[in-house]
């Protein structure tokens, strides 16, 4: 396929007639402007949130400057030593340039000319970094990508020093330095830079960010359309298998806005990347807001960044972490220093949002900018309101149509369900379709494992993805949904999985105390349709809310089918007999199977299969209708993974054989508590009493779910017409239900 | 062996003769008095613990007088509704009884009243706990044990409202309820009654406390001496082994207070197990401390006591949680009620020590009586000074010969070693001599498994002691010290162990930066003696302070030794090959050893082998001086546990072949940190570069230690005199070192 070339270049002579409005003349102009720096020196030390992040970044960068500046002949990855004191040294220059111009004191402008300087007197000799690993190495680094990273800070750093500097100092950066460095990392690199993927936002970013700084609008016109497609050879792939250019032909910011960013600001990739990618998405709009108002970078796409801001918010739990779809490593938080840049840019361009400022403060801190000091005056003058995530039912995919994320939110965050019917999210994708997890406030009660690579650990493989990111953390058995014959959707081809997306059923969160959402899966496995229906909902009878269930497989020949769940915690009881081997063995060969042992197999000793644990200082119960030809697996995480890469996590398995169509339906309580302080155990049992399948044909599936008190209640789904004119009739053991909507429920 | 009943008796008739000052004629005099209800009145509303505490009792006794009083008939175990229930009801009478002292309002004693009587009525009749489980059965409990709770609190609200009730009132309870329940935990259940063991304690509290608040001097006697030893058998054993009764022919609560406390204030059976009695000691103390002045009880054995109470607070870490020595269950700490009481009542009669307020302030709550009050007004008035814990050496054994446990900590907790060599501590106790766990902060870095039970959760077991509890927890190999030939020491037999203690060598704690203890095992394995020294470093090449443990053992005989370290996190790098079995077996088939997998086996690639791993966002590296023919194990406990009663924990074990007399020497360092925020790695590597055995005869060992930076020091220990009036001349490696003491460290 060769991509569209003629549409990229026809995109980029017309950016090519729009006058430039570059105002090069004027400094700082990039994220700072000089208005901004007059109200920031004016406002300083009254404002106490700017204040004490002035305060600390002055205590790290005085402390820097102690040290001297190194800038080590490169060698290292990252982890190493030569790749960490480069990175730190971009932060440090950053930070110092900045203090430059919020404290007037030109002993940072004068560390940041002599680091600039010692990077011009070596660059011009570097020759590519020594490791070869990457698809596109670097210089400094050992692949472009921190390159890039390297010129997203020093642009900055150099744009808050210019002034202080003379025209032959920046003729002799911008010449040996700035402009070699910025055609590395495209000319040189378009495999790197001309991709729609956040590693090319890093290298538009860079680039057009010192194009702005050096009034350079060649630079900033490549930053924004990329390279032109017929000096690149558009077929090739990337190591994990993805086609390096877009095949409609497209690159550059603008592509890269367009492209992975759904209306709604959902990142294909997941909230990990899109945590990553905000940075420099926000960083080069906030300078293009700056440099080239006639761009209107903040309305584009309907404001789609401005949206991602709230986008990836709502991707958090009650801690603030965000849900580890796709590779994501557990932890990352919007406490990380790309959300505090977001969430003040976010505040300063858009609108002024006062559930920011909320975000603001428990971040404690701020951006040493005109940003910055817009949150800490609004944080000051007390007006923040509590920011109190709700549901929200995100799509995919540029257009809005691949499928999407919902969230369902009971309370405050009491219950929290992550159900993910996307499209594959590009290389950074798991082959997941209709996976879901759960949480209630900041724990996970059923996990998604996340990726499997330590980021930044030298000696976990250097601080890469390890191979078990490929062998477990994507395929399908690693998550919540179903394996059909032990083999992972889309026979785990990105090839396959990138062609297609699950499709939403149907999204409805007005009754807080029944929230649904439902979607389909038809391509992951051909012949084989899975509709999955899942539900918060609060009861009377039950302390909590609790999580419905209904997996739904139509298929056109007979399959295995395992569906897990992979909790935290250590199992109190179960209602069925299982037998535990003497020895542990690997469940399969592949597709993940030969990372799971098998710790225990039994059958259902009744219709309600039923099994708790505990953890987080709660009980949990997963209710699951079973049939009696069922096998109930105890998995454990961790075969075949001789270097201890794997979390030793536990799961618990529904095998169904030799089933075509058929309905997996669970109910997942969280009840009670216990402190191993006062040792009381409170509500310790399931409120679930009974979990039948009532009804299931090609049109409805019905379930009745009865509690300990002796009430039932009924759910239906309708897989027909689910408008609200269309009035369903159905007949259920006796009973006749009549409503319109995909679905009943009878409280 | 027959214990001597007449020394007993001659106690008991001793004791009778002794003036019994009881003031039941005034009330309350028993934990309140009424002076200090004058005091509370008059302070109140001034004193914000006490004020925070008085609102939050008060709700929680409304919201229960609103559900109204139930005292189903008794029919579960711990767990069950029934139990729950009335364990509730004590509670709640307790509280209310003093808030009306506290309150002055009549609604609260009205409400106890109602309760006694609804007990009065169905106690009469009341046969045994239906539940057969227990060695003594109770009558609103499965067992004895929780009858004594039920006592205690029950003593405590009927003094409070004793003056409430009339004559007639006080009359019918005493008879029909308090005096007959009195008599079934005690003649009726002199297995539970006569012993020296937590249980007992509580048993003799109870019979005391209501002794004393109705002015039954027999019932105080008996609660003081025990039951007359003629009157029991008492030779029988308990269902853990043991034997019911001491040998010694003591009983009642003087003996118990003998007994298991050394002169240290250490108890024997470890300190979940001390918190757990602390509350009927010290609640009857106070209690004998009002009502019989003359016993001096808060004196007795020079103020064993309160000086429990500083070994206990000592014997928690950062957070306050317990070391879990013996049978304990993590994440009890110092916020328990029982440590209320404990915090309050030493302060109030133990010399006001300020420090204790810092801890009262913490707990955020204090008893509602005279202690508590003396406490709140303390901390009200600013008299608090922070609880700094200090490295520390308790005797253990009743006269403080029967070994101890040592608590090295480095400043501010950073580094925190707790070295066991102490007796077997009864029927709680676990078969590991010179065993030890380690912590940073309130972080285990090198764990002690604790207990296998799941208190008061009844899905496991009904809340009891699990079998694993006996199969691995209690055995040799669950923790971090040498098994011989697979076989726990003493053979896993209480009779045996319970014989023996192991020795202290020498304790030093004299210089911050080097505190050493060293102990001496020799019982544990007839023909072998074991000598571990542990030591806490801090070097200035080294970012934190580490651990050297030097572990020698002397051996008539060739033997196979096992080292475990349990650590917690994830493995990181080791610097030896290993192979990774494709199955997982069980290493053994008894002593523990069943419930171990084999996840890795290797041999060290050189004389210091290293293996590092992560956890708690901090790194850890084990450098240990191995010999060519050691193995190398990775385990991970549980295998043969079908109801996943363990935790499935990592260790670490180095086993050596064929060895009498050797010597292993290791070294523990945490160093660096990890964020998933900030996704940076810092000091992830150690600080050792080499560790050797440099000398080794039968009076010495020296291991030197080598950093990094090219430093190395050299610690020798001598075995032979450890006086500091005989001088050491050691010839190592050419260098002659000369000194005098158990040990040398060069820097």
């Amino acid at each position: 396929m060769k991509p569209n070339t003629r549409f990229a270049l026809s995109l980029f002579m017309l950016a090519m007639l729009v006058p430039v409005l570059s105002q090069a003349g004027e400094h700082p102009n990039l994220i700072m402007t000089k208005a901004g720096v007059e109200k920031i020196r004016s406002a300083l030390g009254t404002v106490p949130l700017f204040d004490a992040t002035v305060e600390k970044v002055q205590a790290e960068v005085d402390e820097e400057i102690e040290l001297g500046i190194d800038t080590p002949v490169p060698k290292d990855y990252s982890g190493g030593y030569t790749h960490e004191r480069h990175k730190r040294n971009f932060f440090m220059a950053q930070k110092a340039a900045v203090l430059y111009q919020v404290l007037d004191d030109e002993k940072y402008a004068g560390y940041v000319r002599d680091m600039l300087f010692q990077y011009e007197a070596m660059y011009k000799d570097l020759p590519l970094h020594p490791k070869t690993r990457s698809y596109a190495r670097g210089k400094l680094f050992w692949q472009c990508l921190n390159d890039a990273n390297w010129l997203v800070y020093m642009s900055q750093a150099y744009d808050a020093i210019y002034d202080y500097l003379s025209p032959p100092e920046r003729q002799r950066l911008e010449d040996n330095l700035f402009r070699p460095f910025a055609d590395h990392i495209s000319i040189d690199s378009p495999q790197f830079f001309n991709r729609v993927h956040n590693h090319s936002t890093w290298g538009n970013a860079a680039v057009g960010m010192i194009g702005l700084v050096m009034g350079d609008d060649a630079l900033v016109e490549r930053a924004l359309y990329g390279i032109p497609f017929d000096e690149v050879d558009a077929d090739g792939k990337d190591d994990d298998g993805g086609f390096i250019y877009s095949r409609d032909g497209k690159a550059g910011f603008l592509a890269n806005l367009d492209e992975p960013f759904s209306p709604d600001g959902y990142y294909t990739e997941g909230p990990y990347y899109q945590r990553y990618a905000m940075y420099p998405f926000l960083i080069f709009a906030q300078g293009l807001h700056n440099a080239r108002p006639d761009l209107k970078i903040f309305d584009h796409k309907n404001g789609v960044l401005l949206k991602a801001v709230d986008a990836l918010l709502a991707l958090s739990d009650a801690d603030g972490e965000f849900f580890p779809l796709n590779d994501g490593q557990k932890g990352m938080s919007y406490y990380a220093r790309e959300l505090v840049t977001a969430v003040d840019i976010a505040y300063h361009v858009g609108g002024r949002d006062p559930r920011l400022l909320d975000i603001a403060q428990r971040q404690g801190q701020v951006l040493l900018d005109d940003a910055g000091i817009s949150v800490a005056l609004g944080v000051r003058d007390g007006e923040a309101v509590p920011y109190e995530k709700t549901s929200v039912n995100l799509s995919d995919g540029a257009d809005g149509t691949q499928g999407g994320v919902a969230v369902l939110r009971h309370g405050d965050e009491n219950l929290t369900l992550v159900f993910k019917y996307a499209a594959q999210g590009l290389s950074h994708g798991h082959y997941d379709k209709l996976s879901f997890s759960l949480y209630e406030k900041g724990d996970e009660v059923l996990q998604d494992y996340g990726l499997a690579r330590f980021v930044n650990i030298e000696q976990k493989g250097g601080g890469n993805y390890l191979k078990e990111n490929t062998s477990w953390a994507k395929q399908t058995i690693a998550h919540n949904t179903i394996t059909q014959n032990e083999t992972s959707h889309f026979q785990g081809k990105y090839e396959i999985g990138s062609q297609h997306h699950s499709v939403l059923h149907f999204y409805d969160d007005t009754d807080p105390d029944v929230q649904v959402v439902s979607a389909t899966e038809t391509n992951a496995y051909p012949g084989t349709t899975m509709r999955r229906t899942m539900a918060i909902i609060k009861r009377d009878a039950f302390e909590r809310p609790f999580l419905l269930d209904v997996f739904r497989v139509d298929a056109d020949e007979e399959n295995q089918y395992d569906l897990p769940f992979y909790f935290l915690g250590q199992v109190l009881t179960v209602n069925f007999d299982y037998e535990s081997p003497a020895t542990l063995r690997a469940l399969g060969e592949e597709y993940g199977y030969q990372h799971l042992y098998l710790e225990g197999v039994g059958t259902p000793g009744s219709e309600a299969t039923r099994f708790s644990w505990m953890g987080n200082g709660k009980f949990y119960t997963l209710t699951s209708a079973t049939r009696a030809s069922d096998e109930l697996m105890f998995t454990r995480i961790g075969a075949n993974d001789p270097d201890f890469n794997l979390r030793r996590d536990a799961g618990f398995m529904i095998r169904r054989h030799g089933a075509g169509d058929t309905v997996f339906v669970s109910t997942v309580e969280t009840h009670g508590s216990y402190s191993p302080v006062t040792e009381l155990a409170v509500n310790s049992n399931s409120s679930i009493a009974t979990l039948k399948v009532v009804y299931h044909d090609a049109d409805y599936t019905a379930v009745s779910i009865g509690d300990v008190s002796g009430e039932t209640s009924v759910f239906v789904v309708a897989y027909s017409d689910s408008s609200s004119e269309f009035e369903h009739v159905l007949d259920v053991e006796g009973v006749t239900y009549q409503w319109s909507g995909p679905y009943l429920y009878t409280n």
